[in-house]
């Protein structure tokens, strides 16, 4: 090694980069297909037993931060969460994350993403399902959590038609009971009526083959709901499970981790009970906590898998370590 | 929606699934590659000004959990920081991400993983690179951090031939000057012996072309060594940036991050020097946390990439939030 090189090494290098660079027909194809940007397929696999979890990323959501998006904290104390998080404090950045379950006789999909109605930063939720193996004809069951249109505004496509076409349909029925009431919709407030009219877009085509479900039920063998109203009046989690293996999809219960899992007291502006939610949060970070319970949320950060650990008298979010082979 | 059709959907769906199950024949090409099981590429790219750095993983290495891991704690110690963590307490599991930086006029590659020399748990970079859009012939620089052989080994194949052909090798000083000494080599513990028998093995046919690099030096535009020394005797850091953007690529100075940035004095068994390595550990935990500098660790949890925060006395490891667009 001949150290007094070392300069003629470095400027050397751009004569060397030029003469090295391949035309593009002499790579392989998965490296040209790759290699102008982006991001691997936003999928991540979680075996629970005999049982296969997908979670399929959707994208993001950017809201600009105001006072209104935690109704019962001061701005400056939310930003500050925000900042102790790496993460812009200006806006909040909002992920979707929806839940393939693959038991040995069913695939069910649990929520169905905004699907073709969602902001220019979301939409891959089709193509990642596809690079998951997912095809939208295999899936026999969707199952809503809520009925808020990042979770079910993309069972049915802008023209109408059904994104799993050979699927049944379940849901919460203290959703449908108080969603499809028009009473309800009346005397709901003006910011509230696309949501009522989004759940009349997405199921009313159906409305005569949609099956309820309540707490406790088994949905599929492994699979059994939980109810946790607050956030929505029917919003619901589920527990995959096989033998002693679990999952809980957590759904809603908190919004961002880095705000609520911290502060479970805090209610988000979508928390239409707030005081409820709030309840429930407690009550569910309490018992994911003490039975060590993998959970899958769907404003997680990507993969958006983690455990719920105790942090003196709040809650901390442990992102899963991350199982390249399986 | 008919309430009492409950328990009939839940039944019929196994008579659903079976019908709606489609030939291989008749799925897209890329969910039929897909469809069985497997993660995504493990590869992750990150924006530092006009510089594109990729996080490139290889795969984790198990080593069973004794006293020895940690050569200045308790094991019980070590057994519950690990499990606070929501990882196994009887194996450190360790991973592997090297990094790629793409500059507008070069393509360096810092580390070189384990390469045909790993695990079956390992040995995935290849294939990750690959997909990654970086093709090995277009790598005009390797710069190495340290000559462990987790960093090393994968610069050259069983068969003798280098793995990046066109590029050229830069080093730290000290760290050649300490394994490539035969006297340093015939003075080291029989464990150590491996270890300059690899070094000789990567870096012999290449000996006189190798160039040293020591602290503060620019490698290319945009890439500049940090001195990093204790890990072993020329452990190197590096800094990548573009205007006011910066991403630190931390090398060692820390093992696992659920250990060594949680108790930075912790020395793990690989530290050569495990006083200096505490102490430089420290200074780097201090910078990045006060620079609030995103950071690149070879040994974080895949995509190995994050923040260092303040926590109370000590440091906690924020994983990046996943950009899925950039």
């Amino acid at each position: 090694m001949i150290l007094d090189r070392r300069q003629a090494i470095t400027t050397g290098l751009v004569a060397t980069a030029a003469t090295t660079l391949l035309p593009a027909a002499a790579m392989p194809v998965s490296a040209r297909d790759a290699a102008t940007s982006g991001q691997p397929p936003a999928y991540y696999r979680i075996k629970v037993g005999g049982i296969e979890v997908i979670r399929v990323h959707d994208g993001v959501a950017a809201r600009p931060l105001d006072a209104s998006f935690v109704k019962n904290a001061e701005l400056a104390d939310v930003q500050a969460a925000l900042a102790a998080a790496f993460q812009p404090t200006d806006k909040v950045v909002i992920p979707f994350t929806t839940t393939v379950v693959r038991t040995p006789q069913h695939t069910v999909l649990i929520d169905t993403s905004l699907g073709e109605f969602g902001p220019p930063t979301a939409g891959a939720w089709a193509k990642n399902l596809a690079a998951a193996g997912v095809a939208a004809a295999k899936v026999d069951l969707v199952v809503i959590s809520h009925f808020h249109g990042d979770h079910i505004s993309g069972l049915r496509g802008k023209d109408g038609t059904s994104a799993f076409p050979n699927a049944k349909v379940m849901v919460p029925e203290a959703e449908w009971a108080f969603w499809m009431d028009d009473g309800q919709m009346s005397r709901a407030p003006e910011a509230m009526q696309a949501g009522f009219q989004n759940v009349r877009r997405v199921f009313g085509p159906i409305a005569a083959e949609v099956a309820p479900f309540t707490d406790g039920q088994e949905l599929v063998p492994g699979l059994r709901v939980m109810a946790a109203h607050g956030h929505t009046p029917g919003h619901s989690v589920f527990l995959v499970s096989d033998g002693s293996d679990q999952l809980l999809v957590w759904s809603d219960t908190t919004n961002k981790p880095e705000l609520f899992v911290k502060n479970p007291g805090w209610q988000a502006v979508f928390d239409m009970d707030g005081e409820r939610a709030a309840a429930t949060r407690l009550r569910l970070l309490d018992m994911a906590a003490a039975d060590r319970l993998l959970v899958a949320g769907y404003h997680f950060p990507f993969p958006a898998t983690g455990h719920i650990a105790r942090d003196g008298d709040s809650y901390a979010y442990v992102p899963v370590f991350w199982q390249a082979n399986l």
